[in-house]
């Protein structure tokens, strides 16, 4: 954070007057050179002094329960993606990371006409945060991250997780595996909702049978997995779909503490991509959310919404990046028949009745 | 169609000179004066003899099976949205209405190429159609109003079908009925899967009992309401949400026919809202699908996919709109428990298995 005009112009091999000229709007350079200018102001951390002569205004990022100041953060590039297309259209940006204690104290709205702002972007806010009963009623053009509200002034953004958990389905099914758990996240998270409901509805699909004892909820970290690793194997699992990357993590440990090999004896798959994928031992095999264009995308959104377009949700494309965490199934002998039930799928009843 | 440069200067009471300053780039008119002028222009039908000097190039709009020509038409609007902002943003826009034969006689890609065209948006075509298994692994970015196909250069657009039903739902069950049917288009469609497994959901998630014997597939035409109503009302339904509006208005007759009156007796909802909704006897509620913003929409995304953001799916936001149709519940006595089953639910294998 905090390069200046002359850091700019040596990165960029240009005069200090010509990032000047492309971060004030001056007249004479180059479309394609202006817009260099204004990304790597803002990959750099550039903060200008004063508002751009050209300003539409000011866009407000909203930010709780992520990380996003060093690059790397999962919330880093989403918010680096938004900037860099709300610069390039002639807008500020204003990041603002708001706890529920700040919300109970301040209104939404209130907060949004004081800093002059016209929509806003919230990353990591669970439908629970205070500002979330305000937000079913705002005027206020909004985009929620990975969360929906029926109000017309407010938009989804996230990834297919139809899609994609169904493309990774679709890819162990082809490596010949029949016994494929799914560790989820926590319940009562939308995102976990949405990727076990995926996961059941991919099987479901491929007209796989569906065994509610290797359908888990747990937590969205690596601890996690070592509770309910051991009971999947004896169940006869010999792949295990993880909610996120941090579970996938824990899952290979967790395997190789059963005395279990990955790939060879289980096949294992994460969701995200974070940065540390591709140095796990073996690299993970993940779906991939696209950071930078989830943040470009939620831009684009809410300028349709600031022109009168009411979307309710985008969903971005994912991608299966295969690395070499998952390989051909190895049959197992099934040693167990049913785990602990307060740890599954009975936790979600409504997607237990209809898919178990 | 077929307007000249000096009908639109007269109807927007400015010289031709402007109007031809405005459709040509020209310099010295306010950004304004040339965003009306370019929409008064599409609005008009103004077809330019010469590319204009700024085109960034050509986007095509390829139809099939949809009425699109004349104002009214459900495609006309979405075209007109379309155009509009394509056009505004530099682009030129050819429409093109292909048959299944003129599919089966040209590579989807290489007309793309003969036009010279970077990105397209289809209209009323099914997966069946010739150009799906082409589309299925374009590199060409390519929008599909309510189809989707799993190829991160294709994109669906469409509206929020659970959004839009649960909000029928809700509303029906503020008014105290509780028998609600649902009398969706053909078995084999997208759209009415999409509509009827929304209905499921929604009468799941307000604890509403499923009978099968009220979701009933039938065909997107008026005609189709007289073979379904009178089971419907025998079974005890005092409301009929349907899979569109030409549906709803052959249910309307129906319910007449069979000796109730709308919305005293049975309430009746629709889904799209097309022009004739407001002339019914009674004027229609119904679910709006904002036709101009879904064009809009397909423009915004296709932009977003050609500058390398790959969206899967973007679904607006739907509106109820509420005339006279529906009303407070009259309970009335069932007289029948179950209808012929060749029309019901059991045609949707899947969504009959999970919710009934």
């Amino acid at each position: 954070m905090g390069a200046t005009i002359k850091d700019i112009a040596e990165k960029l091999g240009v005069s200090a007057g010509t990032v000047s000229k492309g971060l004030n709007g001056g007249k004479d350079i180059s479309e394609q050179l202006r817009k260099s200018i204004l990304e790597t102001a803002v990959e750099m951390g550039y903060e200008s002094r004063r508002p751009r002569k050209e300003s539409q205004g000011c866009l407000m990022v909203f930010v709780e329960n992520m990380d996003y100041r060093t690059s790397g953060d999962f919330g880093y590039d989403i918010i680096l993606g938004f900037r860099k297309e709300a610069y390039a259209a002639g807008w500020d940006v204003e990041v603002l990371p708001v706890t529920p204690a700040f919300q109970a104290e301040n209104r939404y709205e209130t907060l949004m006409m004081e800093k002059g702002s016209r929509g806003s972007f919230f990353l990591g806010f669970s439908l629970e945060d205070p500002w979330m009963e305000q937000i079913r009623t705002t005027s206020v053009p909004t985009i929620l991250l990975d969360n929906s509200v029926p109000n017309a002034n407010v938009s989804y953004i996230g990834t297919d997780t139809e899609e994609a958990i169904d493309g990774a389905v679709t890819y162990l099914i082809g490596l010949g595996h029949e016994k494929i758990g799914f560790l989820d996240g926590s319940t009562g998270s939308m995102i976990s909702d949405l990727r076990m409901a995926a996961y059941l509805m991919s099987l479901k699909k491929h007209q796989m049978p569906i065994d509610p004892n290797l359908a888990i909820y747990s937590y969205f970290t690596s601890d996690a997995a070592h509770y309910h690793v051991p009971g999947m194997l004896d169940l006869g699992a010999t792949a295990i779909l993880c909610g996120n990357d941090l579970i996938a993590k824990g899952v290979i440990a967790s395997c190789r503490n059963c005395g279990m090999r990955v790939p060879e004896d289980v096949s294992v798959i994460g969701f995200d991509d974070i940065p540390l994928d591709a140095r796990l031992n073996p690299p993970l095999t993940t779906i991939r959310q696209d950071r930078t264009a989830l943040g470009r995308s939620a831009f684009y959104t809410l300028r349709s919404m600031m022109e009168g377009t009411s979307v309710s949700r985008t969903l971005l494309h994912a991608e299966l990046v295969v690395r070499q965490s998952a390989a051909v199934a190895k049959p197992r002998r099934i040693t167990r028949r049913s785990v602990d039930s307060d740890s599954v799928l009975y936790k979600n009843p409504l997607l237990y009745e209809q898919y178990a």
